[in-house]
């Protein structure tokens, strides 16, 4: 066949770029299972009906059916779209096997048939943690969440390189107790205009309050000005008492984001009460997550408290839950080269082959490097030295071993006598690195 | 919604089972790295037109729609049904960028809309190796295959407790040099029958050459004996060259096997002459694998070498691969509760809470165990500690930690003071045990 073509919206990586998501992904586990959470995975498919059920993302669905479907197979199936409804199908399927609360972890690609453009993908990458209660689930949870996903950043940032990133939490009652406090009787629609807050400014929105709800200019004003107020510590809470305000609900969301931030304790973890995108899905706290200085990407990671995550009827099982957009970070910083790896292939050493009949003898030099947890292969053809090392300088490999007692660092030239059954090279040469690009 | 019933094929585990197939993943890894393969992943669906290429698989392929497919929607997908199409794509996507030989593992679920029965799964896991050459790839590349095999089967035996593996070898031109040898023009009718061996034994094999192909009784006599040679050194050799058949395709095919078995060296590395699945479509080398007391399963990894993975009209990229059956290998074993996790869920440790207002200092605790790599999870209520302590037994924690300064084991009781900046479980506690089920 010619030579395919990519397909527009499900990104692949070469070696180099996959090395790099690999070493995320095993940062993001390993904190994860720090936190205590269990991971799962759940099946590709669910039932469409249950797909379908959030009308706006029906027509993102990808149907899935068998090429010669038979009369047996009634079952209508789709492609999941994120990781919360198949873990709220799994909840109720399992409960009965499971002990709440229940922290579990989800990394898996998702599905969905959106147009496609930057940063939207139709094949993606997300990791999710969420914990779910049966019937009832504490509000300090809220607050465990952007510690987790604290350590996942800076870890990234410290070991990985990547950008930092800040935790951006507003919380459902405050705003809607806001609202209520001020008189107002739908706090959705005073929701949607101020969520437009960063892209029009807070005059416009205040207008839009104004004309399109009919709301006293007073009224909007401090709507406005509640939106505007954000910080990394308590003192938001003052800011927002000034506005003179009274209602149970914004004092519940008020001790609520303040506890959060406090026990956060960090720059990169704010409240920023304009974040409003979500709040009609989720009950309590939002979380939204922005790259910093890679702000325009949007928010890369996200989630909330909700009242229901899954209910069977009699038990309701409340949650909340966070999910990393893994392509959305990884994509662009890998296709545009600025991060990589030092190789592109996990071999610290290239076993080089004198001639063929000495071939068995290279096999056996790299099996005893092996059991030392040193990854190598043995060259594929007994060629001149010089070509052999050309082949590992071409993947990054940085040791080429001669014979049975000689190993080369390529990088500086230096050969050493070296016993196959003892030497280690350098920690920082046994895998490959996650770098900046050139 | 009411209780969902699971999808027969689509196996799910419960979080105990997933960190048996997490370990096992954990291991495959590990070891396909240290042969120096790279890790690729690809897209989950292929143009229908490449899926559809291989005939007899076209009724099992999910085909992949969106709910509202738009005009400009042309492409016809289908979920991937094996890595094997996928990669010949990428490595004909990619060619620029690819160093051959080119060594990649690819661990990721597959579809297949088969209808679903003992050890046959509608989606699973499957963990690939293939090494592919451009316009060339040498013999001696057969030779590393099982040799990873045997150490990923051998690892999983040692440190998991899985059974052990036996892995079967025949080789294409062995066969067909030794039909043609015996003036035989067509052996892929020959390989049909000799197929049917383990089934309906040597006699009736006989009988078929015989009646069906019309093959003189001395001459089908010998198909059945070169079908029945097998063993684990190069002794197959001289009983092959006992039956008195000359071809030189023949004698390749009986070096190359010889080879592989003596570098191999293990009695769970097996030429066996009768294996014939799979002689049609590979050319050279095929494995097939068992595991050790559950032949019966069938084989649950198996390859082979094929001449052309991939071809774009000009160059031409030979191969040789092994795909492990995941899902087949653990799905019985944890569904029967043969393998289990000591744990359901990541953490070592439980951090006890007084009361809700020293809730902090908890974290607290858990934030130091968990800079020095312990799992950790705070108590979700500060409830009586007897009660907190049946919370962690419940999941198998072994730990409850109490206050700033004591930790208990609660299996056996023992409580001593211990300072969270320095404490560690012992090793055999750090992480979740694969064990033998109950």
């Amino acid at each position: 066949m010619a030579r395919p073509k990519p397909l527009s919206g499900f990104p692949e990586f070469l070696p180099a770029g996959r090395i790099v998501e690999q070493r995320v992904l095993d940062i993001v586990r390993e904190t994860f299972e720090l936190h205590g959470f269990a991971s799962i995975e759940t099946r590709a498919v669910e039932p469409l009906e249950q797909l379908a059920r959030k009308g706006e993302i029906e027509k993102e669905i990808y149907v899935v059916q068998r090429l010669h479907a038979a009369d047996d197979d009634t079952a209508e199936l789709g492609l999941h779209f994120d990781l919360t409804v198949p873990f709220a199908r799994y909840v109720l399927e399992h409960a009965g096997h499971l002990a709440f609360p229940f922290r579990r972890y989800q990394v898996q690609k998702v599905w969905r048939g959106e147009r496609p453009q930057e940063g939207r993908y139709r094949e993606f990458l997300q990791a999710d943690i969420d914990i779910v209660g049966q019937d009832a689930l504490a509000a300090h949870h809220d607050v465990e969440i952007p510690l987790v996903a604290l350590d996942v950043f800076s870890r990234l940032h410290d070991e990985l390189g990547l950008p930092t990133a800040t935790i951006h939490v507003n919380n459902r009652k405050l705003s809607e107790g806001f609202y209520r406090g001020l008189g107002i009787d739908e706090p959705s629609a005073v929701l949607q205009r101020v969520d437009k807050y960063d892209k029009i400014g807070p005059d416009a929105v205040r207008d839009l309050l104004t004309d399109e709800l009919g709301l006293e200019a007073s009224v909007a004003q401090r709507c406005v000005a509640l939106a505007g107020i954000s910080g990394s510590d308590e003192s938001f809470v003052d800011e927002v008492r000034a506005l003179g305000v009274e209602h149970d609900l914004l004092e519940q969301g008020l001790a609520e984001l303040a506890q959060l931030v406090r026990v956060a304790g960090s720059e990169h973890v704010v409240a920023d009460l304009k974040i409003a995108r979500g709040l009609d899905y989720y009950t309590g706290t939002v979380y939204e997550t922005f790259l910093d200085g890679s702000e325009r990407l949007g928010s890369v990671a996200s989630g909330g408290r909700y009242d229901s995550l899954a209910s069977d009827g009699k038990v309701t099982f409340p949650g909340v839950g966070y999910s990393f957009g893994i392509t959305r970070i990884l994509a662009p910083l890998i296709a545009k080269g600025r991060i990589t790896a030092t190789r592109s292939v996990p071999s610290a050493v290239l076993v080089a082959v004198d001639s063929e009949d000495r071939r068995e003898a290279a096999i056996a030099v790299a099996a005893r490097l092996r059991s030392r947890g040193i990854a190598v292969e043995v060259a594929p053809k007994a060629d001149k030295f010089g070509k052999q090392i050309r082949f590992a300088e071409r993947r990054g490999i940085p040791y080429v071993w001669f014979g049975e007692d000689s190993v080369k660092d390529i990088r500086s030239g230096e050969q050493v006598h070296a016993d196959a059954s003892s030497w280690l090279p350098p920690e920082a040469d046994r895998l490959p690195q996650v770098v900046a690009g050139q």
